[in-house]
């Protein structure tokens, strides 16, 4: 894995980065096609937002962009882009003079699920927090660190329910569910990542003869959706059972006409470059 | 200040060290006597209880007291020890192997308000989320950030309250109100931290004629309070009044005589070594 500091390899991260003493920072995992980010404008704003709220200056597009251009090891990799508030003094209170820093990290081998897999989705016991930044990227992710220590040995992927038990996102994706020709995701104004593949999904849906709507998911209404799809930057849209459930879309029903335009609408959403 | 990272002097810290990414780890700022750590059993109960927590190992407890004595600047300083759970690969997953980063700075000034402030307390519209490590001292602290970020010019603390809008902590300290010859502080068993002068407090007010009891504090009840008090490891236990009240403990009332007693035990926690 390569790893860019400011721009430059094999530099440490001062001890006193506010990133590693309070998670004061914002982060965006990104699908690189050859050295370009794919979505830049979605992960570019969402990491703007991310920092506008904490205050954070942020920094030079141009600067993120050659970095991860630099790290990016093949063809299609992923990488990781970190700007957190710099070093600074003990205690909360934000120096007079911020100097963020900027961490890129890619290169690792680009693990795709196939389209026709469907992954294995338990359920945690770990809740998402209200979070402090809602739908930020930011760099306090114990819970989810904590979540995905809760897969069992068969999970792809771990559902995450909020502090009134409904459905927030899984620990690496956002959550959909289909009903009828409407896929569902939570709000993400309280609980939960705004994901860029989400937020593509929200607005190209039509394309495909689809709505995507939010709409507050409780467990029962996962629990007995026809169908379930998980999307990241990752992985793009992926359909997902929960774990001890079975396949229930009939051969040529309504619900297996639907279905067959969600993994339409993913393989225009995995194809983007 | 001085920085140790494992041990060692002048060390960075791995950009892929999971501290940073994730805030995965736990930490505590201790209040150092000619090198000793004042209350160390606490301390040290409390950061097992979160490596526990996180399912970190935990490391050698003599390894945490040579650092803390080696970065100790002055006869009484403060210093703050960290421990995460390592570098790892992309990803919330675990690694097999986790080698914990152990990190003491310390050395600044210690400056504690006299014994006879009273501090200024604002009230904060960022609110204390869940936290996903009940009563830990975590290093997912964005709340605290973007609350300390609230102050005012005039405030010496900010007061934090819960999603149900009851009073859980200030940005760097407990609260407590006094009731009577009670002291209440808000539990900790969902919001805030477990504070080390919370916990002696809790266990020693009996001396001084007091009690200290856990009570779900409303707003309301605080700002219809006596007299409020903030503790932590740098302070001890100090005074406070909201921001725009006044003084209203009478010359010998028996509020007055309940806050000489306060006075009295916060003497003894201040005076440990």
């Amino acid at each position: 894995m390569t790893v860019l500091v400011n721009g430059e390899r094999g530099n440490g991260i001062d001890p006193s980065d506010r990133g590693l003493q309070f998670g004061d920072g914002v982060f965006e995992t990104l699908r690189l096609d050859a050295g370009c980010p794919v979505l830049w404008e979605r992960h570019w704003a969402r990491l703007c937002r991310g920092l506008e709220g904490l205050g954070i200056p942020q920094p030079r597009e141009q600067d993120c962009l050659d970095d991860l251009r630099a790290v990016a090891g093949s063809s299609l990799a992923l990488a990781k882009l970190i700007v957190t508030r710099g070093p600074g003094p003990r205690g909360y209170a934000v120096p007079e003079r911020v100097h963020p820093t900027r961490i890129a990290m890619g290169g690792g081998p680009l693990a795709i699920p196939d389209a026709g897999q469907i992954l294995r989705l338990g359920i945690c016991g770990t809740r998402a927090g209200r979070s402090p930044l809602p739908g930020c990227k930011h760099l306090n992710r114990l819970e989810n660190v904590l979540a995905r220590r809760e897969w069992g040995a068969d999970w792809d992927e771990g559902l995450m329910l909020d502090g009134y038990g409904n459905a927030s996102c899984a620990t690496q994706s956002n959550v959909f569910i289909l009903d009828g020709r409407c896929l569902l995701t939570p709000p993400v104004d309280e609980f939960g990542v705004a994901g860029t593949r989400r937020g593509w999904l929200l607005e190209h849906a039509a394309r495909a003869g689809l709505l995507v709507q939010e709409a507050t998911l409780p467990l029962d209404r996962v629990l007995a959706a026809e169908a379930i799809f998980l999307s990241n930057s990752r992985m793009g849209l992926r359909r997902a059972l929960l774990v001890g459930q079975r396949d229930s879309v009939a051969g040529d029903g309504p619900a297996s006409a639907a279905l067959a335009m969600v993994f339409e609408l993913g393989a225009e959403l995995n194809a983007l470059v």
